[in-house]
Formats: C-alpha cells, sequence, structure tokens
C-alpha cells in the first residue's frame, strides 16, 4: 500500500471507530441488542466504506464536519448487510475476517435483529448533520436509500441468490455487482460530492470512478477466491469453485478475469484526471483495491 | 365500528392501497424480491398506521400531500417487521391474517432481504415529500428512526425475545409494548402532527393519546388471544399461555387486564379533549382497538 495511503488511514481509522461507537451509545433499550450490534461493528472490518467518503473530501480540498457521520452511516449500512448475508438462510458463513458471525455468537434471532438496528441507525444518524443544507441532508439520505434497497444492494444480493441456481452471463454478473457492492460504495464517493458542493460535471467523473472501483473491487475477490487460502483471506477460500457459482474467472478465465480487472483499474485511475493532486487518495485506494490480498 | 370511521376507512383503503404498490413499482432489480415485497404489503393488513396518520390530519382540520406518502412509509416499515417477526428464528409462525407467511411462500433468505427493503423503501419514501419544508422532513425521518429502531420497535422485539425465557414485571412487559408496538403509533400521530405544523402544548397531548393506545392495542391483543378462536384471529389463538409467555392476563387475571384497557382507553379518549371536532376520528380509532375482535 501506497504510503500516503497508509497515513491517511492510520490516521482516520480510530475517528471512525471512536465514532461508530457512539452512534451506537445511544441505542440503549436492550443490552443484548447493542452487544450484538456492537460486536459486528468491531468485528475487524478494513472501513474501506468510511475511508472513501473522508478521501473523497480531502481530495477535493474540502472540509466538512459531517463528512465523519456520513462516513459512519455508510458502515452501519455494510455492517448490516454483512450480519443478514450470513445468516443460515443466506450464504451460511460461521466465520467472517477469522472470526465467528454474529449469529453464531448472539442467534439467529439476535442477528436478525442487529442487522435490522443497523440499518435503521444508519438512517437516523443521516438526520443529525450540523453542517449540511437540509435540502441536501435529504437528498444525501435519499441517495443512500436508492444504493442499499431493492433498487441497489439488496436488489443485487437478491439477484446473487438467485444466480446461485443457474448459469449467469457475463452482464448479468456485471448487473449483481454494480448492484450488490457497487451502489454502496457509489454512495459513498457521491455523498462526498454532496458534502463538497461538487459541480455535476465533476460528480459524474467520480460516479464512473464508482463504478470501474465496484467491479473492481469485486473481480479482485473472486480472484483473491481461487488464489488465495483461507487463512489468507480470513473467510473460507475455494467457496465459489465449490458451489459453481459463477465468477468472472469462470465465465473469463482467471487470465481474462485479470485482463478485466486492469482495464476497471485504468478506467478508475482515468476518471480521477480532473483532481489537481499528483497522488489524490482515491487513486491510491483504487491501487489497493487491485493490489490488496484479502 | 362507528358510522363515521368505517366511512373513513372505506374512503381511505383504496387510497393507501394503491399508493403503497407505487411505492413498490420503483423496485425493479429482482422480479422475485418485488413480488415478495408486494406479497406481504397486500397480505390483507388493516392498515392501523396509515389510517392514524391520515386521522390525525383530518382531526386538525389540515390538508397535506404529503400525508398519504407518510401513511404508507409507516405501513412498508410495520410489514417489514411483520415478515422478519415470523421468520423460524423469531416467532416461527406460518400464517398471519389466514395467509402463509413471506418465508413459507418465498422461503427465508428472499424473506430476509424482503424486509430489509421494506425498511429501505420506507425511509427512502420520506425523501420524496414535495409539499413539506426540508426541515420537517428531517424531523419525520428522524422521528421513524427513532421509533423503528433499536430505541424502538426493534428494542421492543429485543427484549420481548429475552421475555420468553424468563418472568417479566408489569413494568417490563409495559417497556416492551411501548417500544415494540407502541413506538411505531406514536411516529403515525407525532408525524401527521409534524405535518400539521402543531403547537408542542398540542403535541404532547397527542403523544399521550399514541401512548395509551398503543398500550390499549396490546393488551386487547392479549385478552384475544385467550378469548378468541384461531379462526377469529386469522392466527393461531392461545399462542401465548402455550409458550407461558408473561401477559397482561396473566399477570393481572384477566379481569385486570380488562380494567387496564379501559383505564387506557379513557385516559386516550381525555387526551383528545383540545380537538374540536364532536366524534374526533381518533377517539373512534381508540374506541375500535378496543372493541375489535381481531
Amino acid at each position: 500500500m501506497h504510503n500516503e495511503l497508509q497515513q491517511f488511514i492510520t490516521k482516520k481509522l480510530p475517528i471512525i471507530n471512536a465514532k461508530l461507537n457512539s452512534l451506537l451509545a445511544a441505542t440503549n433499550v436492550s443490552e443484548t441488542l447493542k452487544s450484538s450490534m456492537a460486536y459486528s461493528i468491531n468485528a475487524g472490518g478494513k472501513r474501506i466504506r468510511p475511508l472513501l467518503v473522508l478521501a473523497t473530501l480531502e481530495d477535493l480540498g474540502v472540509e466538512s464536519e459531517d463528512a465523519l457521520t456520513v462516513a459512519c452511516a455508510a458502515e452501519l449500512l455494510h455492517t448490516y448487510s454483512l450480519i443478514h448475508d450470513d445468516l443460515p438462510c443466506m450464504d451460511d458463513d460461521n466465520f467472517r475476517r477469522g472470526k465467528p458471525t454474529n449469529h453464531i455468537v448472539y442467534g439467529e434471532g439476535v442477528a436478525v435483529l442487529a442487522g435490522d438496528a443497523l440499518q435503521t441507525l444508519a438512517f437516523g444518524s443521516l438526520t443529525h448533520l450540523s453542517d449540511t443544507s437540509a435540502q441536501d441532508t435529504i437528498r444525501i439520505i435519499r441517495l443512500l436509500s436508492d444504493a442499499s434497497g431493492a433498487t441497489g444492494m439488496v436488489g443485487g444480493q437478491m439477484l446473487d441468490i438467485e444466480g446461485e441456481t443457474k448459469s449467469v452471463s457475463l452482464s448479468e454478473l456485471e448487473t449483481i455487482h454494480v448492484n450488490k457492492t457497487g451502489a454502496l460504495l457509489s454512495f459513498c464517493i457521491g455523498a462526498g460530492a454532496i458534502l463538497a458542493g461538487l459541480d455535476e460535471e465533476k460528480s459524474a467523473k467520480l460516479k464512473d470512478f464508482a463504478y470501474h472501483i465496484g467491479l473492481a473491487f469485486q473481480i479482485q475477490d473472486d480472484i483473491l477466491d481461487i488464489t488465495s487460502t483461507t487463512e489468507e483471506l480470513g473467510k473460507t477460500a475455494g467457496s465459489d469453485a465449490l458451489s459453481e457459482k459463477s465468477t468472472y474467472p469462470s465465465l473469463l478465465g482467471l487470465e481474462g478475469a485479470m485482463a478485466r480487472l486492469a482495464e476497471h483499474h485504468q478506467s478508475a485511475r482515468e476518471s480521477l484526471a480532473f483532481l489537481e493532486a499528483e497522488h489524490p487518495l482515491l487513486g491510491l485506494f483504487a491501487d489497493y483495491i487491485v493490489e490488496r490480498e484479502s
């Protein structure tokens, strides 16, 4: 990882983690529920989504008191989706990032509720922005809703489940991932652009960037599933091949998938040309997504 | 049911149902997901929550183009909670309102996602109000978040699950229901008050009203569980006694529970004294909640 990105992450991670836990602190009706929510929030996530929000503002040279709240709303939303995805009736994963999943520790009923409440908290936290106009706050909430519901992440997860029992084409696979993973990454960058008051033309460029890193992220995930060990990944490796699920390597071959990854990486990089910085953090993020080993 | 309330419901139900289905129409990534969401939305709900929003505005003599959207957001939220509550890992109910529950028809994974997406849609739909200030829109979204997450409905559902394996006191039972059922009913009336621009003093009176009908609603549910048949209820009667769950009748006796119901009914009625109408719809709703047989 590039040194500048490493420094940025080292500086921001403790701030993100503190804010996430302060948002959870207000949820006090049931201690069990709170503990279950906190368990998954503190289960070692890389915080890619909140870091993308903060990096967008940093690259645009804009400071916003509300960036951290928006960043954490994305992570709350992402964490809820992981808890529900891991349930026995979904992907049935017992481990994530080397730790037992939420339902293994708390039981399925609590895990469903913890996910539900994290989604609610994501939307609720966005109603407490202090430095953003009410109109822009509503735009950000709408963006999160469009990105994360039936028109985005949840819709993509549904297509993914349906795809497990039939073979899918490359364009269907792309639709799955644009929705399942890409939509929330796009939210992070789009919400950052709203907070920064970016004009439409430049916002469209950042949207392109988000599209390409979303797909790059998924292709690299698929590649790692066949080239890494379970220990390196912190989750079961080789699971895609076992389940005969369509992936980029299964449709394009490993070399084809790597070439596709390089194309998206290149396109992502090019959509950042309008930024003046020599090493924009978002570009370093794109590099990291392609080069990461877990 | 009082004739005026019956007329109001007959007039509003088709409008609510049409709006709910038009909100669902925009969710188009997966047909299966959309179908599962629509199944539970159209499974014969009484629409008490949206009707309460509309009745609040009617009683206050205020028209708002956005009342219907807010009303439907509450129903979307309520429907998501029913789908998740019915899951095998929660209450494990195969039937609701005489129809197979969502996971029986679509499978558990789809049911989890349909609930998730309905919650998202509830928040998303509130970002499309046209006639309400941006500030008030944010207040309404915050009210829904506070009412439905870990600080409200989901928190109450968690306490309810925890209460199944231990005996609970009357005050603990009240805390469960104030959160599990009461919070969302309160939202409906509180959001109506915001749309109507009601002052704080009168809003506090409506908040009292909501508190009392929320508890009355639950006490009547508990009473019906032991005095009705499965056929009359459209769900399994006598299930509370079978599960040895603490209820108002189990803690106060049937007569004690009925007396408590009458007290909340009376208090609810009294908090409406500030309304000028002879038969405010909200008062007729309170009567209906107490007198209903399913």
